[in-house]
């Protein structure tokens, strides 16, 4: 039973959702899996999801953003509140500032925003505003009764201008259908200094042209999160404005020659750090005004290429109506029948949600802005942008490599690409619009290749993708790599991070000796064997726990175990992280003492109490994503609930697992406990309503764990159907009895790569007992 | 006789001038034009040149910077001191702050002093210093004995380090040989932030990777005169570095996970608005360092192109060659016998200053950024940028016609590509690297194109340009355009110049109606002849002059003909610009009440003395420049010399010009009285000192004025050569005897383009008494 509370959702899909109360189950009759997606779960709080419109992998992510946070309050100080709109959207808000058209989905950082469009109707006014004094600005108040969102189609009512704003996309081009009530002069203000996550100097540059009575190109650079990130984009307007200006606001001690001309004005040229434009347009009550912005990576030249390609025609319906089929095409990958329309909902609204990132970036033409800020050209490949990798190497693309081959490829590709740009020669950490930032640990790309190549993945030049890996393991300013490689383990001194560090790079390393294995290279596979053991380095036995090791080779002192903050760990505590050997389950079940002591601990993860001192100042953790000490939301727990699998107790898997997808999703908008993280917490969610999931990536093996769904056909890409069949699935039935495939009783707790892409039936039979005798 | 001081310039010119003293005259021996250069010409005060290194209109001009002026003060008020280092060179100065790789030649305004190299040894300096406390910062003291200044080469030694610096350049690439004598740690420094005509926030963005142990890639993007620029380069050390390291002067409120790693120590990524950062090398005492940095319009890619097709080998004394053979070809256009050897370098110094914009503006494989910011390739022409048009459509681009007049075509099509990028659809005003910055007033790219095609040139394609000139004289918006049209002058309300926008576009106007009448278009050309004829309606007979009118058709009171300032002119006052109807002096001569009418005020103009309180506030104005109130560093006057030719004393345009030429320019450094303005005063000089003027551009006449050369042979480019030989040269033979044409006395004034074009013999019989009746 979920503990989300049941929210309004939008009365379309309500609809859509009753009537599918009536179709048959298992297949979707009409093929309109999209009818079961919610975009605004997980808008609440922390799932940092946004409602908007976009497609599968779309450049273009055209969504409402509700908040103006400052990131910093008067004195200075850092202001945590902006971490909440990282998506731009909280569903608690009610006051909309404009539609922007780049959002992350999930992250627990942002950056984006851009090209933000916001109509008006009356007196003009370029401020925002105070959302707390309506009419103080160009914001609206909202009410989520007007709100509608489904996959590829937004729609919300701005109540202080009786404006109706629809929003739908392609890959690279956002639509809107504005609809104006009043008989006023309308406007439509393109808010260049819009920013998801502002800061003092993060807008560096803004570059548009009115290029004819209806068309604006142009682009904008900033920093920040991503050091060197440019958009551009052409706008067109589906008839022609009056009137426009734009007004400069940050300080332009030198104006030259350009002082002749009253640039605020219908002056076609505008340029500088902080501009917002806006277009005024005769009273149009009724008539709808249609606006497209094509984005592009390399100019305003690709933009509008890709604009002609993608959306030469003002048929907003039509948009709408490929963007919900593109979506069921994807969504359709994974047929399933669940226990009722809720989990329905959850489930695709899920599997929505890991195809918002990464995303294509390139234009039409194969075009795309590298790492070095060159233009380059995907040859025999699409180019992505926005690995999460420290979040999605864990599921989600393991979830691509079973369902999502080609695009999975492509993105290794991308990842190879940005290998061969970077200064570092170093695979992607976290890539972000033609940038690294660089987020979080481990050089992960190397478990997304090693697991797509183990898995099969043809795709891939193997020689090319282990020179990449193994350049990346061995630049030794990165991330304390240099002594991680000379001591066996990141010192403490070394890095705030060094026991986390030390544990993922062992197991990325471990990655690389797959390489290595397929390569046939033994002596490579034996020195990466090696670093994968680093782990052992910080195994503290006299408390049973990973722990900070110094340069000297003693512990650090002052060792809490449970505090998430200071102690060696990042987004995790020693409790959690201590478990964080996924290539070698086996070793760390000898190091606690054999799996009865495993049993021991894990039980009482999940069960002791994490005072609040342990948890704060830690972004992504919430009560309500936590059991216990266990942390949902923080991705170095997820392959955790799955590790009952190596003491005697596999049920207890099955049961954690099963309250793990009860208690942390949900259907509503606060269905998510943590940020979806660019998809991770959904892959998670996926492949365990499966019943399996990947706690190695790199390994052809999936746990078994406990299946939510009552029936589900995985259309794979070899043309292949896997059907997993449950029988007697039930809310109480979470226990498994045992698991045929192809007919034949399984008799080990995990399934193999090879077993899923060979197609054909495995079925669960599901109990309300306990069962550890298969 | 020259009333400059005879300065002493360097020594290796010294010595060959004093060589060049028993060649023969009249053709260079050797062919080495290059050694009556002296590219110092003009660094002292107000000619605004610079000294260093580069080719004939050469992308890269390699020069030391000796200023670091602020712009504003305490106070915040603009200080002109900055005026004086357009170039980034004055001659006075006694310390360099670096070298940096883009200059403007002779402009009143700047920009560039891009990509700034400064080596230094001993313990590192990342402050530049105040440079009247020597060791207070990485700048050097230097001396002008150290200091040679060639076409192609500068040398200079850096005295408080003992550092030996010589620059050379390709078109695309600028090389340093440093030579360092002592056995110290030996330092490069990459100053990021070194700009000519600094100003809070011109920096926008910085961007650099190092990209091996001896190459670092890199842009750095400003804003100011030009709004968006960006220059992209590449530079590689001839050996590697032992460290390196930056420094990042903005404020960075936010690193996110750059914090990770010591960026200021051999961290390849480097990037933010402000930074400097150094290379660090072993001493190497006597072992010179080489260093390349190749530009490029469009990306570091395109950079690495130019170096490769350029410059790939580490041969400097090759590249010098090359450099100075490049600048023969080019001078040798023009091969003159003068007077002495005094006067040689005078002029082949000024034809030098003619080739130094415009630029070129493309990489190697034709790709350059275009005006909407656009990567553009140049189809069947090389694309140029840097058009100071006010200054240049005057003399220095119907010098072109004569003998550039491939590079002139290129010009054009430059020209016409940037009317095609042009938001505004119109031809460029000043082209600035991308950029339009609208200095000065009038749309003269017309004056150009008509004075080209008017002259025969068969590259232009004549409807196109037609298109494009009817265009750009049709923006309203424009510089009072709207009301031009309207009214039949600039109104003194709509602009502080409106005289001389008025007086300006009529005469732009006056060419476009030549390109109708080429096209046979009988209808637009008296449209613009009409245009053409606006002048009249700012004359004001009761004064004499023109006058600003108000927009109800009234004069404006307070009206001082004397005064530059307040007046309704820019760079010139009612005496002047009253003269400025080249496209009809005939009727100027009615207006003015008949040529004795005129002579008188030729006369008075030539000698009355303009008090302090008449040019204050005003740039480019000096007593050096002036005679009577005639000011010649100021362009609008450049024709009015030749005006007598339209009285009955022609001999005083003689008189006047040699007097000009004697007094106004010089063979030292401060041998330009005013800016030189791109060319345009040099090129004044090169057509006076060869005995006629352009006065009316877009006409095929030239206005014979007074020889200074004994003997000249331009090398035209249909083949032929154009011989022009003064009988009875001297320096007080200073008046026309007669002229014959190819064997046929001159009866009128001046010259035909045809005539000059047809090669052949044009004979001046010179004489010390005034003869008006030939």
């Amino acid at each position: 039973m979920s503990r989300m509370p049941r929210l309004p959702f939008p009365a379309f899909v309500g609809i859509l959702v009753l009537l599918s109360f009536f179709a048959p189950r298992g297949e979707c009759a009409s093929g309109d899996y999209a009818r079961f997606v919610n975009p605004l779960v997980g808008t609440r709080n922390m799932g940092h999801t946004y409602p908007g419109a976009t497609v599968p992998f779309g450049m273009v992510q055209l969504s409402p953003d509700t908040g103006r946070p400052p990131m910093y309050d008067e004195h200075g100080n850092y202001m945590a509140e902006v971490y909440r709109y990282c998506s731009g959207y909280q569903y608690d808000d009610s006051t909309i500032f404009g539609f922007s058209h780049t959002h992350f989905s999930g992250t627990g950082h942002s950056d984006l925003g851009d090209v933000s469009l916001m109509p008006t109707c009356g007196p003009l006014q370029l401020e925002p505003g105070d959302p707390s004094r309506p009419g103080s600005g160009f914001h609206s108040r909202f009410r989520h009764a007007t709100e509608t969102a489904e996959p590829g189609y937004y729609k919300v009512t701005l109540d202080d201008h009786d404006i109706e704003v629809e929003l739908t996309a392609t890959t690279r081009v956002g639509m809107h259908r504005i609809t104006f009530a009043r008989d006023e002069e309308a406007h439509v203000i393109l808010d260049m200094m819009a920013d998801i996550y502002p800061y003092p100097g993060k807008n560096v540059w803004t570059f548009l042209r009115v290029e004819n009575d209806s068309t604006v190109t142009g682009y904008r650079q900033t920093t920040g999160w991503a050091r060197t990130r440019t958009v551009y984009f052409v706008l067109r307007f589906s008839r022609p404005f009056r009137s426009y200006g734009h007004e400069r606001y940050d300080s332009t001690p030198y104006k030259g020659f350009y002082r002749q001309f009253d640039q605020d004005h219908d002056f076609p040229e505008m340029a500088g750090r902080e501009i917002r434009a806006h277009f005024d347009f005769d009273p149009m009550p009724g008539r709808p005004l249609l606006v497209k912005v094509a984005l592009s990576c390399v100019s305003t030249a690709g933009a509008m290429k890709n604009m002609e390609a993608e959306l030469p025609h003002w048929d907003f319906d039509r948009v709408r109506r490929e963007a919900r089929e593109a979506w069921n095409r994807e969504l359709g990958r994974v047929r399933v029948e669940s226990l009722n329309d809720d989990l329905e909902t959850v489930f695709y609204t899920a599997l929505y949600h890991t195809m918002l990132a990464p995303i294509v970036y390139e234009d039409v033409d194969g075009h795309y802005r590298g790492l070095d800020q060159n233009v380059h050209t995907s040859e025999r490949f699409t180019n992505y942008t926005i690995f999460s990798l420290w979040d999605t190497y864990r599921a989600l693309h393991p979830l691509f490599n079973l369902i999502q081959v080609d695009r999975n490829t492509d993105m290794i590709q991308s990842m190879l690409a940005h290998d061969d740009q970077s200064v570092h020669h170093m695979l992607p950490v976290w890539s972000h619009y033609a940038n690294e930032n660089w987020c979080m640990i481990g050089y992960h790309a190397v478990s997304v290749i090693g697991d797509a190549l183990v898995k099969g993945n043809r795709g891939v030049d193997l020689t090319r993708a282990l020179t990449a890996c193994v350049a990346t393991s061995e630049v030794p300013y990165f991330d304390g790599v240099g002594e991680y490689v000379q001591l066996g383990y990141v010192p403490d001194e070394a890095s705030p991070y060094s026991v986390s560090i030390t544990l993922e790079l062992a197991y990325d390393d471990w990655c690389i000796a797959q390489l290595a294995r397929l390569a046939g290279d033994d002596g490579l596979r034996s020195r990466y064997l090696e670093r994968a053991a680093s782990y052992r380095q910080l195994f503290d036995a006299s408390t049973g726990f990973m722990r900070p090791k110094q340069r000297d080779g003693s512990w650090r002192d002052a060792f809490d175990p449970l505090s998430t903050s200071g102690q060696g760990f990042i987004e995790g505590n020693a409790w959690n992280y201590s478990l964080y050997v996924p290539q070698d389950v086996m070793a760390l079940v000898e190091l606690l003492g054999g799996p009865g002591q495993l049993e021991k601990y894990l039980d009482q993860l999940f069960t002791m109490e994490l005072a609040d001192e342990h948890i704060a100042h830690t972004e992504d953790i919430t009560r309500d994503g936590i059991i216990g000490t266990y942390v949902h939301g923080n991705e170095p727990g997820h392959h955790i609930a799955y590790l009952y699998n190596w003491t005697d107790r596999p049920w207890k898997t099955q049961e954690r697992v099963r309250k793990i997808m009860a208690t942390m999703y949900g259907s509503g908008v606060d269905g998510l406990c943590g940020n979806d993280d660019a998809g991770q917490m959904s892959a998670w969610y996926v492949f365990s309503s499966l019943g399996f999931y990947p706690v190695c990536p790199g390994s052809p093996r999936y746990e078994i764990g406990s299946p939510l769904v009552k029936d589900a056909a995985v259309h794979l890409e070899n043309g292949k159907v896997l059907h997993i069949r449950v029988q007697n699935q039930g809310p109480d039935s979470v226990f498994v009895q045992r698991v045929e495939v192809a007919g034949q009783p399984l008799t080990r707790r995990y399934l193999t790569h090879d077993q899923l892409v060979a197609g054909g039936d495995i079925v669960f039979f599901m109990g309300s007992e306990p069962r550890d005798d298969w």
